[in-house]
């Protein structure tokens, strides 16, 4: 296998990510491809549910994956051999987050006209990667049992921009304080329209769902 | 009990935070304070450790706690009623992390005559608070088993910045695959002066070494 491709992003230039962030989302609707970003701590499972979820869906939809890191290229390698998807490494030069211009420059080495889904493993930061649109067509997080039932009270923003909210390591549940109800109470409280799915990456439960939900998205986006 | 005392701190208007931290660590030599910031990924148990350790510590030197948050006042609210240690909430105005400036603004509100010891628990987040010094006298970091052995090849920068590794969570070591070997020695990769001490906040496991370790700190930099 060839080594897998690093990019090294560089800085936006643009003033209004905002704006360049639409402007993404729209080509992307114009080339029915869609873009999901997903955010969470470090070690919340990120890579390993990608891996599940990705295994359920290759066969019916053509995805690509890019990893965003910060140094290394563990992750894309793993996905790389553990699905035999298509992924590279987005290095972003020590910064914290990624917005829609750094986006657009790792989507430039996807063959975007035979993609159906892109998945964007953004930086491990529950903080920045949440006030920067990346131009995706949603946003979903993982949150894991072992950091508690209490961080939708703490980091308020990533919880309200996400459509999708993935309680990862449910197979650890017994091992810790981690009340589900509460969790989800205090998610509502932040953000009344976000789903929300308990997945356990290790054993697979609830992948099914998360797939299913992805699925769908991509189907109405070529709409 | 009166209400926590929250803090609305600004951003720095000092261009050079690198000399700004140098100053600030000079005053608190002067005075004799010790300043120890600790740095983590949201949920790795940075209260619960502290708690523990104020408790074992408090009636040897005067200690003071600046929670540092985007939002609420929960962790300055548990340090307070599990240790009565005096304890202010810092908000960042949605930065994620903080810098000497910002750090300057917290100490303001703490009665440094009559402190030995101030605890900075930083912003939950693995990238940027390592990118700014703060000014303090010693960085620690706490990585939970939960997310994985892998972290100080992500993160570099924080292992590199930090003088001691609090591995927390220990006592659920069997519910994961974490390697405390392999650990220790992606951390020697980064940092091989930073010392390493496995702890478990939940059932006290190796905190007496944290609280030797910081009581012995704080005593040198009296001298």
């Amino acid at each position: 296998m060839d080594p897998v491709k690093i990019i090294e992003i560089k800085k936006s230039v643009f003033a209004d990510n905002d704006m360049d962030a639409d402007l993404l989302r729209k080509e992307l609707k114009q080339r029915g491809v869609f873009l999901l970003n997903i955010m969470s701590s470090p070690g919340s499972g990120k890579t390993t549910t990608l891996i599940r979820t990705l295994n359920l869906l290759k066969d019916r939809i053509r995805i690509a994956v890019m990893e965003a890191d910060i140094d290394g290229d563990v992750d894309a390698v793993k996905i790389r051999e553990a699905t035999g998807i298509p992924s590279i490494q987005l290095h972003t030069g020590g910064m914290c987050h990624l917005d829609a211009e750094m986006t657009r420059q790792g989507l430039a080495h996807i063959d975007l006209d035979h993609t159906d889904l892109v998945i964007l493993e953004n930086v491990g930061n529950l903080v920045c990667p949440a006030e920067f649109d990346t131009g995706s067509c949603a946003n979903a997080m993982i949150l894991s049992v072992p950091e508690g039932d209490d961080k939708p009270l703490k980091y308020p923003l990533m919880f309200s921009v996400c459509d999708l909210v993935l309680i990862n390591k449910t197979d650890v549940l017994q091992c810790f304080d981690f009340d589900m109800d509460r969790c989800r109470k205090y998610i509502r409280k932040r953000n009344p329209r976000a789903k929300v799915l308990p997945v356990s990456a290790r054993t697979g439960d609830g992948i099914d769902a998360f797939a299913g939900w992805l699925l769908e998205k991509v189907n109405n986006w070529k709409q």
